[in-house]
């Protein structure tokens, strides 16, 4: 049942996403082939899924949040065009794909990145796909600046580069998740709230908890997908974390202490979300999916 | 006299700019020292000087223009850091110190670069340095975003590694330069004029016309120092231009007629602020000093 309400959420994503891409003259076409080769490949859009069900469970209109639902798969997609850059990195295989460095070149992955993050923050910015209170958009905006630069997901990947071959303890490794996954999908959560207009600080401190454990718990089962899933399966390449030696929750805590961990995260998820009624059925789907997929 | 003006706006905005880079844990110091180190340089200022004479020539209170200062420079910054990365135009030289790759490392440099471009979203969202009217900051962010974008300034970069070793004629090279150059600069100009709360259209399309012939002299100017200069002056090495065989206004036009028509846009900026009075004094003094400087 998550998984239509997923492809429903992946086809209004991509309907408005699509729309991005087309090059204001010729000159710039290879730079906005490369911008849409990086997002529309097939991607699980996770991200916007959270937004518009942050929205649905507040009981907004859901077209109000497909500004940010394509501002924060914008800045996910730009974030993994330059991780996968040969001196981050160095993936040659995204999604089953080569990656975009590996498609086009690395200049052209280089500004393909910072192009997407520039169209992010327009997605928001201009009038349509979002709500018309400007002090509710210059909210948004503001969070999504934060939890993107270096106070959130770019720091987290500062953190994760600089952590490569130590031995992280287990709060170390929490922190560079909450930085480099978890504070796009607070925003994420955020940002639907916000754009439903029926968001009071309560309820975005229960979605803000909501989104904490539920960001945790994805890269736990990310993870544990790294050891057991296979590159098939994966679209990367299975095993990618230990061959680097980073550190990982199974590698930390044990295969089975992580896995019982992830369902502790996805309870804490549920709870945070449990006063809201029925509306909130596809943030509870989604926290339960997160640590039951297999790639 | 427009040396005394540039100092007061290099120090204002230099003021706001150095309380951006502290780190919120010491996991993320060397990531914020490169983002320190790639903007707190000594670097002129020119935007933020536009930003700030732009709200004076409508007689707007500068203090309002700070976050639009800090954030065009903000973006000038990544843009400087990712273009000398190795795989785009590889320089080890800028205004006289390391590149920030060669200071910290590669992936440092990326990551602050992206790190930077949020900040700069993030210093128009944010309420302080800003005019309060939310309408005319999203029209302030939306103008920016898609200045600094693939329609604009990182198309411009796209363009121009498109064209190394190419023989661009007049038009293909300042198309070139509208996007890479110009429509970073005429967005200072645009941004400026809406932080004083009192542009209206006829203004901003006189200012735009000013921007325009000022952002191109500026860059027919660039190209007169690269071949004229030598690198202790410029802070960068002296002839790069020509040694990557990339066209210039000099080798397109000769060196005489360059010069003329650096001093035609001149006189084209002058004459679209003319109806201005005395307070757009600085902006005619930045026009004249473009084509004189030596740096």
């Amino acid at each position: 049942m998550i998984g239509d309400y997923q492809k429903r959420c992946q086809q209004r994503v991509d309907n408005c996403l699509g729309t991005l891409f087309s090059p204001p003259r010729p000159q710039l076409d290879r730079l906005y082939q490369a911008m849409r080769y990086s997002v529309m490949n097939g991607g699980k859009r996770v991200r916007p899924l959270l937004v518009y069900a942050a929205c649905e469970a507040l009981e907004g209109d859901v077209a109000l949040a497909d500004g940010a639902a394509c501002a924060v798969e914008l800045i996910h997609a730009y974030s993994l065009v330059h991780d996968d850059l040969p001196a981050m990195d160095d993936d040659d295989l995204r999604r089953g794909q080569p990656t975009t460095h590996k498609a086009f070149d690395e200049a052209c992955a280089i500004l393909a990145g910072d192009g997407l993050q520039s169209f992010a923050f327009e997605a928001l910015a201009r009038d349509p796909l979002n709500p018309t209170d400007p002090s509710l958009r210059l909210d948004m905006l503001a969070s999504l600046a934060r939890a993107a630069g270096p106070a959130g997901m770019v720091g987290g990947q500062a953190i994760d580069l600089g952590s490569v071959g130590l031995k992280l303890d287990r709060n170390a490794l929490e922190l560079m998740h909450r930085h480099k996954t978890g504070a796009l999908i607070e925003v994420s959560v955020r940002l639907g709230a916000l754009a439903s207009g029926r968001a009071d600080e309560q309820k975005l401190a229960a979605l803000q908890q909501y989104a904490q454990a539920v960001g945790l718990a994805f890269q736990v089962q990310d993870d544990i997908l790294d050891v057991e899933s296979d590159t098939a399966t994966l679209g990367k390449h299975q095993g990618a974390d230990i061959a680097r030696d980073k550190p990982t929750y199974p590698s930390l805590l044990g295969m089975d202490s992580a896995k019982t961990y992830a369902l502790e995260l996805r309870d804490l998820a549920l709870e945070a979300v449990a006063p809201f009624g029925p509306s909130a059925e596809p943030l509870r789907q989604l926290a339960c999916f997160i640590v039951e997929r297999r790639s």
